[in-house]
């Protein structure tokens, strides 16, 4: 019963087979091959444009990388004060960015409201050359609360961004359990609704380590390359790193991993709601928030559950609970029904 | 009626006197002269015990420079949410300390109350691999609210703070204005009372431009002139920074100007109260912070006073005023008591 | 035909299949896990003691992320001045470092003479505040012209860099090549000849992406893990990294494939030597750097052969050829003897 | 006999007595004063067109901001292997461009031969991702070897590396001293002759700490004034930074007092040239670098002489002196003809 992260599942079948059926000769190093080719085609086809397209091995390189792209050392990073960039990288965009800074905003759910940015972005001080710029906003897709923004949520976010000269960086990690929830395109939720670039992660969603860095505007890619190859992260042998995201992106397999661990985390919240442990934040991924009691949790421990305890504040819209743990459930493409049943079983017994 | 800023005064005459006596014959350069080793002594005297003092042109340096030493790059710096560093320095701390994070905590009249401190450090998360590790906790003296830290409130703090492994740095651009105010030698202000490194300010005490780093272990300084020098804060010819200190140091010359500073502060004081503008936070220092109705701002402005707005937030203990602004009004040594007269004339007119 | 990179090899089988089985069931993230636990024993055994051992995903991320941490931002990294780190890695060790200074020797066939390093120790100037101190002294093993150190000649520079403070840092990208060439045991090729931080290669050895920083003394890597992290390396799924390492080392995989890389690049260098293609360098690992007349570089290109051009200096030893191409010819552990004849074959066909 | 720098000497009369005379009344902090409009004016006027200036305390902040400024963190900065940048700033231009690389090409008397910047740049490898890219050519002038670079040398190496790409940087620590030489205006010592950026010197020539960094077009200076803030070189008294620079443009005083400077250097050269004592360099500019034999040294060094020996090697066109010391004289505007004479009258007896 591995509820501990999505980062805890193996490799999915079919991008193990393509790392292996990749493993037939010699191939030019460092992106000159064919599948790293292809995979640039694929990424154009999905999302409907020209775009830029950087293979990395994980998450953390992309979005520092991405972050340090888009933002002068000088200039600020507005995020959720929640968010994976800000508290769980060990200060990479910081280092990356040579010493820029993440100003984090509060907003209920994980989720930051149009107007908490916008009175953000009047309050200020902002600008030189006393006061560090604002220079991006970054937006967690599906969020650390497990909830997602939806197309016209991004757009109103990005208009704000957009019209104080921000550009709109999403962090992706999960960006396939938030796209494969939406009724919208990959393009329509990114894109079109305004963002600029994406941290794109296929690690959480099968991949064994394989995350892209996309620029919607080429342009903005320039020298994208210097940068990631200083920051060590061009991976020698790299068509294993882009077939593993070619095998990630053919038939949508993806979206259909996502759309399975999306419904392990129904299954699981529902089935804790039946015993009144209702999540304390709509299930809109592949996590759960939930409150256990002690002994509740005790028991959940004791039949080899693996889960985490989370951390969080009232401006998060939770009330700390008495005598109870926050904790966070993930599923991921290889949670299994059984698993959540088991869980839930055993979480619901008196 | 300059109320705009201490750095708008010019030098104190008998600095300036200092720097034209130490302009007889050759020196030699980056510190290897005379001047620069009576300061060193003169330091230690002033705080009884052996320190390391390096000079530098500016407080942001100073400030940059200290963080930068007492903290490795993955750690973070606590700071009041409004202090200097955090949000007038254009990022120097996390430019000089290779990506460092400052974390800003709320505290009203701009300072940290010891519950705050010790909740930030509890709640966390801190601690590698992926989070940053809190290293400095660091406090401006006086505030940027005209406060001031009594010992007994510093060595609070400093308990707390040594007590999880932090460093205690005091951002002391106004030291002599607080020390001034205090029954406290400088000694029994600053490591007594648990702080590790100060950054001494001088400039806008009187001097031209003349800051140091002075840290109570000079342990804790191996390598702070390599530091110094590839910032480019090495001044070449180190005895004119010297003679500032020196002169500055001379006599308790420093005091003696802060407490004029400070006593111009509370005559503003007293007389804007006596017009019913009171004072939003304690005047503790040379700085008076008040909410001024729009007419008496637009009179005092027609009348030539020099002054500027101020932005904080609840957390800092003064609901926003309505239909007024809150302004700073910034004493120096060189503010007469016909300049106060005068401004405490034309605020109070009908 | 391939050579052009040891880099452009696939997988070995072992540690493909090892990937598969580790691909079982979830696993904790972030090297909390039990492979990873065994790959830091099984170091520990190879190297007979005690060693710290941090798995990242690339080259240029191992020697990147050991000199920072060898180094003080002040500091700089002796090396030869046509070491990879100096010239192939687009800054990295100076990003990493906050600004550190590579200093480039010369030496006949890609190694420092124990005169040189000697005599750039004394020249200088070297030290604070004004120079850079000499902090690392970085070796290649084996060496960008495919030659060797034998542990006496690493113990008698490591003798003259340790009598001045500096650590010694080997970019093992090839160890394995090296010491399967050596009369020597890992131990003897790297600690007890004075080595005190490896990066150990295993990707160009076979390895999908698979590298790992080894520090000889533990305390050393104090806080590693927080570099590693905020420089994006710390893999998510690191049980994949570690079955690979952990398939490399098994019964000394690595020193296997190794000897097979060596003795193709024998075979060929012998064999165009008798075509009067005398390597310019001893061939002392799994690289043949041999001047090709245009002729034979047309023709073998024509057959589909694949390599590089190499740029070197007549400090390296080597007068630039007339009418001819300097060019680097890598075996690897997939090269086949029927490559290598055929490759002989095309070039001293008349 | 102070001839062991310029830095040496104190603040020349015409500086001090304006810095006292700024020292009047109030004004706005930060560069919002008079005196500093009133210098950016003068710097339009002496260079015959537009520019952006940026006052700094220090000629190390003026090279590493410059430098940062026009170099991306994966660019290199091309300067003669002895140039100050290179080996007396502790890495300050490193640190400030986020880790760039300095490439030291080199070049008798202190001057890089364009044949060599040529096959510097032809030769590589250079270029992303895997090398650094050529970003800036920096030129001292005068050079660390007391010559200068005429305009149309520095046309010519303007010419190769604008063909390249690459921006022109002059570190003028001694800028005065050069053009004093030269039969050419400002203008024409610089952006006529292809420099887009100048560290322009004034300390050396006799103020207490100016420099300026001026870009001949503004438009590459964007976001300039951030960064020298965040690198804690925005003086907040700003008035008395600009004050020294106004009295240095003041009538050409910066002329004068250069002149002054480099006839005692020419009568140093002379007079010890009688002597048989023939400076190894050209005396262009205000230093004399000649061989002294070692009782000559100790003769000096009894009668109270100050200067530093010097270190160089083959490559600067200086076969090093068998038995005697190779060392520097600095004159400066406060050298007198007394202290010439008495110098080489001890140095010529017998």
């Amino acid at each position: 019963m591995n509820f501990a992260s999505d980062n805890a599942a193996g490799i999915a079948p079919q991008i193990l087979a393509a790392i292996s059926r990749a493993n037939a000769g010699a191939a030019l190093a460092y992106g000159h091959d064919a599948w790293t080719r292809r995979v640039e085609t694929r990424f154009a086809e999905i999302f409907a444009r020209d775009v830029a397209v950087f293979l990395v091995p994980t998450g953390t390189a992309a979005n520092a990388l991405a972050l340090a792209h888009l933002t002068p050392p000088w200039g600020a990073v507005l995020c959720h004060h929640e968010a994976h960039i800000a508290t769980d990288e060990c200060g990479a965009p910081e280092f990356f960015g040579g010493g820029i800074k993440l100003v984090g905003l509060a907003g209920q759910a994980g989720k930051i409201a149009p107007e908490t940015l916008r009175r953000a972005l009047e309050a200020g001080p902002w600008g030189g050359p006393h006061h560090v710029s604002p220079a991006v906003l970054s937006l967690s897709q599906a969020t650390e609360a497990g909830t997602i923004y939806r197309p016209d949520e991004i757009r109103e976010l990005a208009e704000i961004a957009h019209a104080c000269g921000l550009a709109l960086h999403l962090d992706g990690a999960r960006i396939g359990n938030a796209i494969a929830r939406m009724n919208a395109s990959p393009a329509q939720a990114t894109w079109m609704a305004g963002v600029d670039a994406l941290s794109f992660g296929a690690t959480k969603g099968g991949a064994l380590a394989a995350e892209a860095v996309v620029f919607f505007d080429p342009a903005r890619a320039a020298n994208m390359s210097e940068r990631r190859k200083r920051g060590g992260h061009l991976i020698s042998k790299h068509r294993f790193l882009a077939a593993q995201i070619e095998a990630y992106l053919a038939d949508d397999l993806w979206l259909e991993l996502a759309r399975h661990a999306n419904a392990m985390a129904d299954r699981l919240a529902a089935g804790l709601a039946a015993a009144d442990l209702v999540p304390v934040w709509p299930v809109e991924a592949n996590e759960v928030f939930v409150a256990l009691p002690s002994r509740v949790d005790v028991r959940l421990k004791a039949a080899g559950a693996s889960y985490h305890p989370w951390t969080t504040d009232a401006s998060n819209g939770v009330a700390p609970p008495r005598d109870a743990t926050l904790v966070r459930l993930v599923t991921s493409f290889a949670t299994t029904a059984d698993e959540v049943d088991r869980f839930v079983a055993v979480a619901r017994a008196f």
